[in-house]
């Protein structure tokens, strides 16, 4: 998908109605992008525009190197499925995953199954527990007792959301410290949150974004990085992670006053809202690099499916001013099951006490 | 000190050899201060300074409001007092505070001296173990089991740093969560960092600093906050209160490389490093309000102790250009020992489940 649109971006142009480019530090460098215009140029709005009013940065090349998610949790995939096979050979045991639906919502069925292809693909045995819709936060936590005191059961993960006559903390705090593989107990958030203490697991989807900005070589260290969104399971962790990795954090979200002001500012951008396209090439630093989490459905009467998926940022205007960024999909979604399959094998390790 | 150094303030003058001043967002703001200069002006260097080079701020007159910490926890601590005396009277229990102390520190000796007179001026009981420097760290966790057995005992506090043959980690984690009055527990910071919990105990100095602000009306929703400074008992905490409060928080560290240039963006900053005027008026947006942390001792051969403290913001130059500072000492420093209060009082309510 996001090859195809990379292409057409070379092949259109676009009328610079208004040339939107604010006094700030970085405005120099952000109008040394080549600019081409054509003449004959026709009006034409930016897909992630209602408005026909045009960023500068649009008209320019793409220039963005494509973090290929895909590719690199394949990579990852292939790493823990040798990992898994060492460990076979010299403890005779494979890590197992637990996973309990309940109700009968399609997404989370999807996801559920995903991961259990996920397990079986690298060699990690995996168990599912589905429930009806009306169960009982009783009949969960007995499962949940019952794979906590199991000891092939490495990771246990609940799949969220939980219908809502279940206290969903009652829930996740059921899930021994040991077991949490999603990394969502506050000790492994609070150890994560604290210098000089590790966490037994890391948050699958902000560790699969920091895994990305490894891959591909992107330092950290003291660069300035702005995560937009501030939710337990990916802006908050994420924030906590880019600081141990020693960048200076400023977390934006819905009560920020100037999100495009503060974002220009930084190296690295994670952001994780689940607004389609809410980030414009304006809010994007020249050179930066840009990690997208969100994965949002937008109308599209041309596809089979009546939508197409978009991330949070606008994808045609950030590539070309970005040094790198993520598509949607293809970017941080397949690192999210490879860092859940990646600890559960952490776990067994531990478990197992092999190194 | 501080009534005094102000008063000096308004009576110097300063030549001024090089106007500071970057071309910023806040810097015709920064020049609307009024500027005193006389033209019998001699060569002065500030005291947070080496150099004779003095920024144009230092010669404005002293506009901002002084946050009396002082004064906020006596106000506190009557209050305290207050509930104390009416949770006596209808359930005949009062609050107690275990104090643990190892080894001969001087420093240490004052700190708990002190806790314990401001426990017994506000009608908390207060225990207290002293044990010598080569004790072993199964005699401090029997101490600290006790106390965790004992309904008497709300809060259990051990005074660190702890001698270097034993384990923090350990010990701290031995203090069970409902006595850990300190908030330093992982659990309660990860509470913190969490949207949606709430952490039992909020380590004393941060949710001091965040008091502060309260009690004098600064607005805390929408700002931009910086912290300066990460440890895990002051900057990181800090960081999390704020952003619960919804302010735009970023963290700057010793690994941040325009430290100056970002936290003169900053509606409200924390400073707590523990580097002795290292904050400068440079630093500080014109209105700003500055909560200083840090408590340093520099020498001072007028001081007939041979030093004097200071904070980490050079309070001469700051304070002609914040809109509110703490002084140091007499800022955030006595709210330290009042959140303690605090936080004894509200563990010995939730122990007897008194409202």
């Amino acid at each position: 998908m996001f090859s195809s649109a990379a292409d057409s971006c070379s092949r259109r142009v676009f009328l610079i109605t208004t040339l939107q480019v604010r006094p700030t530090r970085s405005s120099s460098a952000f109008l040394r992008t080549s600019i081409t215009v054509s003449s004959h140029a026709r009006t034409s709005a930016s897909p992630c525009s209602s408005s026909s009013v045009v960023n500068a940065a649009m008209a320019a090349e793409t220039s963005a190197k494509v973090i290929d998610g895909k590719s690199v949790a394949k990579v990852i995939r292939e790493e823990i499925a040798t990992e898994i096979s060492r460990m076979k050979e010299s403890t005779g045991v494979v890590p197992g995953l637990a996973v309990i639906l309940v109700g009968d919502r399609k997404d989370s069925a999807t996801y559920v199954r995903n991961k259990k292809k996920a397990c079986e693909s690298v060699g990690i045995k995996s168990y599912e527990v589905c429930l009806a819709e009306d169960s009982s936060e009783q009949e969960v936590l007995k499962y949940i007792s019952s794979f906590n005191d199991d000891p092939s059961v490495n990771g246990i993960l609940v799949q969220l959301p939980l219908p809502s006559h279940m206290n969903e903390q009652n829930i996740l705090n059921a899930v021994c410290i040991e077991k949490d593989v999603d990394g969502f107990n506050p000790l492994n958030i609070g150890r994560l949150a604290m210098r000089d203490r590790e966490p037994l697991f890391v948050p699958c989807t902000p560790k699969g974004c920091i895994e990305l900005l490894h891959r591909y070589g992107v330092s950290i260290k003291g660069k300035r990085a702005v995560v937009i969104g501030r939710s337990n399971i990916v802006g908050m962790p994420a924030a906590l992670l880019l600081q141990r990795e020693d960048a200076t954090v400023s977390i934006v979200h819905s009560r920020t006053k100037n999100p495009e002001e503060i974002t220009r500012e930084a190296d690295i951008v994670i952001s994780a809202v689940g607004q389609p396209n809410m980030v414009r090439g304006s809010w994007i630093k020249p050179g930066s690099v840009i990690i997208d989490v969100g994965i949002n459905p937008v109308e599209d009467a041309k596809s089979p499916r009546g939508y197409r998926l978009v991330g949070d940022v606008c994808y045609e205007e950030a590539s070309k001013i970005a040094s790198a960024i993520t598509p949607v999909p293809g970017g941080v979604g397949p690192m999210t099951i490879a860092m859940l399959l990646s600890n559960t094998l952490a776990a067994a390790k531990r478990a197992n006490s092999f190194e």
